[in-house]
């Protein structure tokens, strides 16, 4: 018999899909010109031109036996070195090799990272707002999300709430920080006082509490953001990092797990990274993906598009009247409804305007909407009017 | 704290990498080219030059933005039609892009069919000699894999055993074929047969028992033999392939789940499967290789180069004296081991002759060696009198 648990889920789809399949329909009617669809997080601006090189030149001047043959079970080694070198070099870290797992995205990194640190009947807290995913992530390794109330005033971390909710059963903190959907990046006295929390309490409790940091918008950050790097702050922390937003190549899954040398058992880690992957039958990432990464490994797409979109959209939108707190990072903008109920807000604006936005409840953060601005900036200028004509509907 | 349960995994190396580990210390000694490594299923041609070319076509006419953009969870439609359509020509089925999932490699594919039809508690029943890797990808299932013994005759099916063993626990059985480590193929009638006891076996525990094909070899198939397309012959099957072996991209993780469209319920399963990804945070296989693939859909490497290697190395071991059943698919051959233990069997054919073997334990099969002969037909030549060596050694 088929598995009645995944079965069940198939019927259900998420909101962020439904305004995705909503927006594919008015195209159709209107023409997708006409259809202002914010609601998806996928890069808008190209691979660099040196990722396409090495690419082509991959292609043309290696064996293809070789080229395309079986990456080791831990990753390519030159590929590692590459990703610990960039990491030590930018952020004064001293990653090996050894302490680098290459994955498929952010995605096979966190799930790995999970089943390095989390065990059944576990707790994982994490704050919101926060990705949705993360819930499959953490139940696939049998423990408990916990979701600590976002500070909606700031989105930093609400520690008030968060010192309640720790007890011993807490195995893992999980954080993103650039973070989708608020586009807020964690301060270093955010960072800091986490770290000064996690020490206290691991020492209370008498056991490791992992820092799990999903950091797959890293290298998108505005002027004059604090933007600490950080496993630097914490020891016993293990980063997620994908290249799917910083090279804009989701759909080629490339990204890594980093365990910092500091940790507790750090030498463990990676191979228990190896093991893990025969289980959920993720095996290596691709190795012509791997090769042509390490040849671009400091590099990004232009990312500025997405600084000139925030900087056009929160003008504008807080000259209207919205709220919101301003981004200084990712490509996501996460203002206040302007009634309580963010669902039928943006269903409002997917119909009446065409305008499509993704409402907090999606991210357990309720009366806030989510703006994805990785568009083209001029989409951006002519929903401005729209995003007018929504606000004088309310106000 | 990290897993217990995964950091004690850390420590046992397989056999077939301590075999490896020891050719590529030899080679620092002796030089590679005269260590005879026959331990790995590596392909050992290139991939087509067509395939080179989609790559490099795609690199340089497709939008990078699109290109490398996220496939949809299921997997990119075209790509899911021309595998459909592939195997519909190719075995007069009757798959459509609903019934296809990609996954990366067979890997990817196995942990999801397991997934989608195997729950915590339930058996699941495959036939020494087997693949290893089978132990975690069932266990990941919360499962228990149940092998019935080989039968060292011919490699078909031991079937009074595997009657025996069948019983309401049962929810799936895994078969590979073309097989690792036998190189047999399971005739028409071993299928049939296979299935008929299926049937009634269903019949007779009231539920559904699905039969997960194991085809990373299909295409290397040598004349003469009977091999049928297997879920042709059973409704509940699902079909479990990799693109690794048959166009030699093994690094590139591609492969598919083939979800019989009789098969009971087949319409949730692979939505099913998009939602195990999100667990396993095995998400989809790289964009670009899925387009390479369906430009090259029918084509695969040239793979004469398995059957001559077949058959030279094959008369010459029968020819010593060696006992083996002729393969007639795969790159690999099982023969008899010249003493009962295989193990320290091949342990004297690596620290005399240089030649790095497999024992047939790793495959739960005592008694026998895999020869991998994926390898350059000058190899084979110059290791026929070493295996002479080895046998005077014995017999």
């Amino acid at each position: 018999m088929i598995s009645e648990f995944y079965k069940d889920m198939t019927g259900k789809g998420s909101v962020i899909r439904e305004f995705f399949a909503y927006s594919m329909e008015r195209a159709k009617v209107v023409g997708s010109e006409n259809v202002y669809n914010f609601s998806l997080g996928n890069p808008s601006v190209p691979a660099p031109e040196n990722f396409t090189k090495a690419m082509e030149n991959l292609l043309a001047n290696e064996e293809p036996v070789h080229l395309h043959g079986y990456s080791p079970t831990l990753g390519i080694d030159s590929t590692r070195k590459a990703i610990a070198d960039s990491l030590n070099r930018r952020f004064g870290m001293n990653y090996g090799p050894e302490h680098i797992f290459p994955t498929t995205g952010a995605a096979g990194a966190l799930s790995h990272a999970m089943r390095c640190v989390v065990k059944e009947g576990d707790e994982v807290i994490t704050f919101a707002p926060y990705f949705p995913e993360y819930i499959p992530y953490v139940n696939g390794t049998g423990a408990t999300l916990k979701v600590v109330p976002a500070d909606t005033s700031s989105f930093q971390i609400n520690f008030e709430e968060f010192e309640k909710m720790m007890n011993e059963k807490v195995s893992a903190v999980l954080i993103n920080s650039p973070n989708n959907p608020s586009g807020i990046v964690y301060t270093t006295q955010t960072i800091d006082r986490l770290a000064e929390i996690l020490l206290r309490k691991q020492e209370e409790y008498g056991h490791e509490i992992f820092l799990i940091s999903d950091e797959p918008y890293r290298e998108i950050i505005f002027a004059g953001a604090d933007a600490p790097f950080i496993s630097a702050h914490y020891d016993n922390s293990i980063c997620c990092y994908s290249f799917s937003k910083s090279l804009s190549i989701p759909g080629e899954r490339l990204g890594y797990v980093a365990v910092n040398p500091k940790a507790k058992d750090a030498e463990y880690i990676v191979p228990m990274c190896g093991q893990i992957s025969r289980f959920t039958g993720h095996n290596c990432p691709p190795s012509i993906i791997q090769l042509a990464v390490e040849r671009v490994i400091d590099e990004t797409s232009d990312l500025s598009i997405y600084e000139t979109n925030k900087n056009l959209l929160y003008k504008a939108l807080t000259d209207i009247g919205y709220k919101c707190v301003e981004p200084n990072g990712t490509f996501y903008m996460f203002p206040q409804s302007l009634i309580p109920d963010a669902n039928e807000f943006c269903w409002r604006a997917a119909k009446e305007f065409d305008l499509i936005l993704v409402p907090g409840d999606s991210f357990e953060c309720k009366g806030h909407f989510r703006i994805a601005y990785c568009v083209q900036t001029e989409m951006i200028e002519k929903a401005i009017p729209l995003f007018k004509k929504l606000y004088d509907l309310y106000c």
